[in-house]
């Protein structure tokens, strides 16, 4: 069964033979065409809202998904769920002037109480006036440290870590659906150490815990590294970050984890009594992970189709449809539907039940089955007479949609046989997604670059360049804004210092000096 | 053994010869108790944010436990899950005069979208103010009717089915943990249907989902009912609530299920083509249930030493307490523990594993046995060397905490039994708390008022005199205003008229004319 090896289509696009499910292809138009993916698998629509989007069934059950196995990595880490208030008062960000100046240009102002008519129209009473305007939550280091400052007097209240499940506001004067909008949900963990050491374990513990889920479960490869200096969280002694790299060459940051040493200690008075009985600053870390994933995951899975999701984040794996025709056949059909339903949800993948669904819709079979190719259901199953008959069903594998000769890839198997193989088959899915985002993400990187016109050629050359991992002196300051500077003309950034690559060994390509590390330079979302 | 008959505590409480871990108890200041248990259960506490809560650990992994037990019943039922923006344009509400006039009061209305410092203090921006302020939603009708006005085009596009899981705020004036804060978390479901039949059996197939998921899961018997036209949710045609006793008397409505008729659709202009091809507006419904689920909880089960957490909402079902001693025993004593909870894991209960946790934090076993007895996990396991020798275990039941010389209840079981009886005992304390709970409701509900005189005497009689059951005429508009007048003089409401008493015979108490049902009447949260 030739399938092909795994494609690698970032320099390598191939012209399609196929009519594909989309108006629009990557190659055609790649902002188009995520606004095109979003929309025909009903993810998720404009609300009239400014900046805020409605997430609809397929998009929010996809999210559920990333949830219940992000909690429950989170909770196997020794974390527990906590709830905060969504508002925070403006004196408690007054005391943290470096996370102001970062969030103060985007925070949603909550001033009044009630509404009044008047002249027959609505509007905030001005008898109702808040003391103190409050601010809808960008983040919530502020009011958790509060918290904190309660909970920790001894060292032995520490460590304490918390996560919580929340919607948070960044007013963006641009938004796009899932990557920018100016209401997210997000998880952000919180915790609090006695020292150095243990804070700085739990950061790079659950950038680990962001790198291994992205991979294992949304078949997102990322490199994890460290921002450099510019990029860090306003407040933050040092943030780490996953970065994905999408089909159009650009890099996603898709988690972060942030050390933030005494900052938000001193802020907030987070104090505890060491063993020797002296008052010590506690050590605090944040870390989050947002709706973004679900824009991630279109751009590094999708194609001219559609979605393609990875079962493990999956609402259903298996969609089974029915091919009715008003006939007394019909009842035989469904019958025969039901029961393999039943079966493949008796089965467990990667750990948990089979998620396998009948759709029952009154539509045609064929409209269902491009709904569900376009919503990247991993395997859509098609059940006609002649299969009831034959004991038979037609399998549709999502990653592998197509033949040789451009017609749909529909196979007919024996039902016993694909009861058999059908939780290998998922596996099967996951993999090949990872394997295909892989072979794109490190067939992209670029490792020869040498200097400022290496690089400006690498990114001028092609619409998709993907990455360049630079040694680089490691500047700060004025230094690092310079170079910062240069890469902003060219449309770059720098992404992360990579953990897991070999020392530097040449001269850093902005300050000719020696090289310390390597970084990841890119365009980005 | 002699437990005891079901407590119906209400009208005869006794002396209690126990000295109890809180500092208060129900008789001397149920107020005060109220707290001491949110408190002592590191359930919840102030946030320092006006009428906003912290929900800590074990307040949260409860409310975890009724999203995950009531999704499971919303999604049988045929609902998706969607997520709808957190702000709501005023324009959208003034589109529906009457949902207007209920909710005016206590919205929080977002003004500006970014601060600047002015005189070394952070103010919103002026510069920066909204064109149309937003209002934080107190409820999504109308941000919901929107979406679905674009969703819903043809009969075939119906029903739509849907529920959202978010936080609101309604700013509160007098809050209360759990009760009445200015922020709660909740689910709405929200549907739209072709007619007025199929709305209506939506409606009360909701509030069976409630009815049956607070009295199997949460162990809250409710009486289900519909809500006098006062009580009204703005918009609605008609309004049905659960409503729970609380072991002052009091009721709390737990759960309300809303048709809506037209009032959104033409506000929001839901319409759809009918199969005759004619335009028709969609009739709506709306229900939900919130975070004051859990107030409810601890009035109905809690007791003078703390909360009592019915096992299929308990975050821990099973806590193992090691007493340890510093001693080389020890090791032995946590690998006994250890087999024990993996044991208890492995096991089914309710249809779920079972949540067996080893509380392997340092310090004192009594410290630790007394703060899980506070927060109420049904089964508290204690494991010295003695037992670890014997091959037993010390088992404490939360329902039945002390001996009748007041002594605390701790059973030595060999190990093996309670591995075999463990599931059988967590579904005894659920019974046990919903019988306790049930017979209290049933036992003080007044069926004899036959006069305003009788209902005056019965609610000045006692301080905790639960509810009457009265003959009513079902007056309306002015008539129903002044019954609703007479009951606020005395602190009374009516709280709903009940699906499943028999029916009127008599003459109505307020009246005199000749009663067409019953309502019930109590004082209330």
């Amino acid at each position: 069964m030739p399938y092909g090896a795994p494609s690698s289509a970032l320099r390598q696009p191939k012209v399609d033979p196929v009519k594909h499910a989309l108006s629009v292809t990557r190659e055609q138009d790649f902002a188009a065409w995520y606004q095109a993916v979003i929309s025909e698998a009903d993810m998720a629509e404009e609300s009239g809202v400014r900046g805020c989007m409605v997430i609809r069934p397929w998009g929010y059950g996809i999210w559920e998904r990333i949830q219940k196995l992000l909690d429950d990595r989170i909770k196997a880490t020794g974390h527990e769920n906590c709830y905060f208030p969504l508002f925070i008062p403006l004196s408690y960000f007054e005391k943290e002037a470096e996370h102001v100046d970062g969030f103060a240009k985007e925070m949603a102002v909550v001033t009044h109480h009630r509404l009044i008519q008047k002249d027959g129209k609505l509007v905030p009473d001005p008898e109702a006036k808040l003391e103190e305007p409050l601010v809808v939550r960008p983040t919530s280091e502020t009011v958790i440290g509060a918290a904190f400052s309660r909970w920790v007097q001894s060292w032995r209240d520490l460590p304490v870590l918390i996560n919580q499940w929340a919607n948070v506001v960044r007013w963006e004067m641009r938004t796009r659906m899932f990557l920018r909008t100016s209401e997210f949900l997000w998880q952000e963990g919180h915790t609090a150490h006695a020292t150095v050491d243990e804070a700085m374990d739990e950061t790079m513990k659950m950038l680990e815990v962001y790198r291994s889920f992205a991979e294992e479960c949304v078949a997102l490869p990322v490199i994890a590294g460290e921002k450099p200096e510019n990029e860090r969280f306003p407040g933050a002694v040092a943030t780490y970050s996953i970065e994905a790299m999408m089909q159009d060459g650009k890099a996603l940051q898709a988690g972060t984890s942030h050390f933030l040493g005494t900052t938000f200690s001193r802020a907030q008075n987070i104090k505890f009594q060491n063993a020797e009985g002296q008052q010590e600053l506690a050590q605090t870390t944040s870390w989050g992970m947002s709706t973004r994933m679900i824009g991630g995951l279109i751009m590094v899975h999708g194609d001219d189709d559609g979605l393609r999701v990875p079962p493990r984040v999956a609402p259903h794996q298996i969609v089974v449809v029915p091919m009715l025709r008003d006939t007394e056949e019909d009842a035989a059909i469904l019958d025969y539907c039901s029961a393999l339903v039943g079966a493949l949800n008796g089965q467990d993948v990667f750990r948990e039940p089979v998620r396998a669904l009948l759709d029952r819709r009154p539509a045609k079979a064929a409209n269902k089955r491009w709904g569900w190719i376009k919503k990247g259901a991993p395997i859509v199953i098609e059940v006609g007479g002649r299969d009831v008959a034959g004991g038979n069903v037609s399998v549709l594998r999502r990653d592998r949609l197509y033949r040789e000769d451009g017609k749909l890839d529909s196979r007919i198997i024996a039902k016993d046989d694909f009861l058999a193989q059908a939780t290998t088959m998922l596996e099967g899915v996951q993999q090949a997604l990872f394997e295909q985002a892989h072979a794109r993400l490190h067939d992209n990187i670029d490792r020869t670059i040498a200097s400022l016109d290496d690089l400006k050629s690498l990114f001028a050359a092609s619409s998709k360049p993907g990455w360049a991992l630079v040694q680089w002196s490691k500047p700060t300051g004025a230094a690092l804004d310079k170079v910062v500077e240069w890469l902003k003309g060219e449309k770059l950034t720098l992404r992360n210092i990579p953990l897991d690559v070999e020392a530097a060994d040449g001269a850093c390509i902005f300050t000719g000096q020696a090289a310390v590390e390597r970084v990841l330079v890119g365009r980005s979302y």
